[in-house]
């Protein structure tokens, strides 16, 4: 068993989000390695020192971030020391390998020099900080950085394929993810399964508009899990055949990223109240100018009508937040962009700017294509009207049925 | 002190990152309350139950999330009714209150009218799981759903109320907000105050290209904190005079959003490489429309041309990522948008499409004014090369710039 110890009073004040906790564990669990606790403490010896003692009596390979820089409040090295009964010494490799990088003016040279005596440093090829692994009896630590970028990096270079040389694999994995289902649609369905299968755990996850549901099992390889997610697996693609997007990518994105650059298509969009999020999602994808042309994020009234086209006298007689807005905003789109399919989405996500007849939650979407078919439609936005759940749920419904019209051809805005 | 318990298979295997800790810590935090510890569990029986009982004999108040809802694995329940030697009983009250909102079809309703006998029952008003406080001598555990929203609810509406109520405050912090600056710029500084004050302790805190500075101190009320920090605050609104945009919001964003709504100016932005996300993190503060005219993300060239007018020659002549490019970019924002401000960048941020002339972190960008002003400069992203964080650093960056501008009239793409 692994378990992580996090370090760094950010982490307790909810400054900082423990990202790298759940990088850790996505990125072990891909290679068959589970996470069975994480423990967050701040960057005192007390509470430290005794949150990795009590790790290492559990588990047997604990995983330190955080507390390794060169500011006062970082004390994870010298608490690491006295745990393994050891001392801080200075490491000429260290030091030469960050002059060369730094220059000898590095203020901070001496104090990141510094490293375990008897510890195997884990170089940081983009920072300043060495990681370590130390052993004790059958007992191993890794100590990372707490910066996120080099964390990450430390661990895909070094820490990983350790881990895949000394220690077995032991948990697997299969997620497949639905657009647009709530827990409560699945949960007899997965109770069923759960029942015929005891050797494979479930677990169901739902996240704006994304339903995860993972099959988990112990096992010795990858693939004598997969054998036994198998049966499971072909029930869940007849049931759900429709609502299936990926088996490999939580975010909508991505599926239709590979839609889209497999069919040698384009897409624009047209953004009011998403405010450039449905953009922003696609364009994290590397690659994605294959087939993204842009988005036209028109707050104001006077840009729908400058940079969409839109008729102010649409926009006059039935507001910016109605079906005939939307409709000639995805027109406007796929003329200025040329582009084959085109999105648009313009509603209320508050908390003000609501009206008896609009209240926050009224989002207007369309979908159209080049040769003249456009729909449109209210999006159904269940349950909150918070705003970021608003933008974000809006993002997904749109370009999950997006994917859906172009991968089974139902139209968009109707229930399935 | 208190601490959080959190409860879930999903936080163990890094498909849910654990936000609500964060959240939590936040909202407590503003109220004069620490944590102390955060220990992330499976929602499994035995090592749920071990991390409940040893955060009960290390804090007085203990929070759990998580385990609450209808499905096979939430046993939060159970499992706390045998810490509390207590039982599962039904309760007509939340059953009738269910039924009034959800129906008597309710699948759930039986299992979700269950409570631990002799607690508090907290009520959930946005869904199904309602939370419960019990008590124990001493010691308090405040028991809420996962769901983010509906935790977060009844965090705001009854668990912080109980807390001050019953409880006394002891933690205060004052935070202060800088961009473009690196822990080394601050650390010197930082450290002489830290010896002249040592009732203070400081927490520094850099992400993508926002330096947080934090100051806490442990008080009887906030009043008594921020005169300890008063002297602290004063040195550090001397030294880095033109680099705090904020001692109240941590993104940029913010203080743009103020800044432009005080002063009655409007802003529009021209993205390629950032793709939407400026565009994303002005509309996700309320009342945007104030201000904010729309962003055109025009990532194919042809729409830098159809939409903001850029000369295809330019396009020809100096690529899209260049000085001239976004000078154009924003020139055609300023004329299609009618906005006093605009903001345009272009750049590569990989991890594809660099070349030896312009490497993966060319990032152009430019900042002009409608009187005829136009600032552009090469963005100097120091560090990673990573797509994502180079997206959000140019953000952070050209929002820095812009509040710069107007706050103090320095020009846009000086270093200072």
């Amino acid at each position: 068993m692994i378990e992580i110890v996090s370090i760094g009073a950010e982490l307790l004040t909810g400054q900082t989000v423990n990202t790298n906790a759940s990088v850790i564990a996505k990125a072990l669990l891909k290679r068959g390695f589970g996470i069975s606790h994480v423990t967050t403490v701040p960057d005192h010896h007390n509470p430290m020192k005794k949150a990795i003692e009590e790790a290492m009596s559990r588990a047997s390979v604990v995983i330190t971030t955080g507390g390794l820089g060169p500011t006062g409040d970082d004390i994870t090295r010298s608490t690491l020391a006295e745990i393994f009964e050891s001392e801080l010494v200075h490491d000429a490799k260290v030091a030469t390998e960050l002059e060369k990088r730094y220059g000898k003016d590095l203020e901070t040279l001496a104090d990141q020099a510094t490293v375990i005596k008897g510890a195997h440093v884990i170089p940081n090829p983009i920072g300043t900080a060495p990681g370590f692994i130390l052993k004790k009896g059958e007992k191993t630590v890794i100590v990372l950085p707490g910066a996120p970028v080099q964390m990450q990096e430390m661990l895909e270079k070094s820490v990983i394929p350790y881990l895949e040389e000394t220690h077995k694999r032991h948990l697997f994995q299969h997620a497949v993810y639905l657009f647009l289902m709530s827990e409560q649609h699945v949960d007899p369905f997965l109770r069923a399964m759960e029942e015929k299968h005891p050797k494979v755990e479930f677990g169901v996850c739902p996240s704006y508009g994304t339903l995860s549901i993972y099959l988990r099992a112990h096992a010795e390889s990858q693939d004598e899990a997969e054998e036994r997610f198998a049966p499971i697996l072909f029930a869940l693609r007849e049931k759900f055949k429709h609502r299936i997007f990926s088996e490999k990518y939580h975010d909508i994105e991505y599926a239709v990223h590979e839609q889209f650059i497999a069919r040698g298509l384009t897409l624009a969009c047209a953004e009011s109240c998403t405010g450039g999020r449905i953009a922003a999602r696609l364009t994290k994808i590397s690659g994605c100018s294959d087939y993204f042309l842009g988005s036209l994020v028109t707050y104001s009234n006077q840009m729908k009508t400058s940079v969409l086209n839109v008729n102010p006298e649409t926009l006059h007689a039935h507001g910016a937040v109605s079906r005939e807005t939307v409709i000639e905003m995805v027109q406007g789109t796929l003329s200025v962009s040329g582009a084959d399919y085109a999105v648009a989405v313009s509603g209320i996500t508050g908390p003000t700017g609501g009206t008896q007849e609009k209240p926050v939650g009224t989002v207007w979407g369309a979908i159209g294509h080049k040769k003249g078919d456009v729909f449109a439609g209210l999006l159904s936005l269940k349950g909150t009207r918070k705003r970021s759940t608003l933008i974000e749920y809006s993002a997904t419904y749109l370009l999950s049925h997006l994917w859906r019209y172009i991968q089974f051809d139902i139209p968009p805005f109707e229930e399935s």
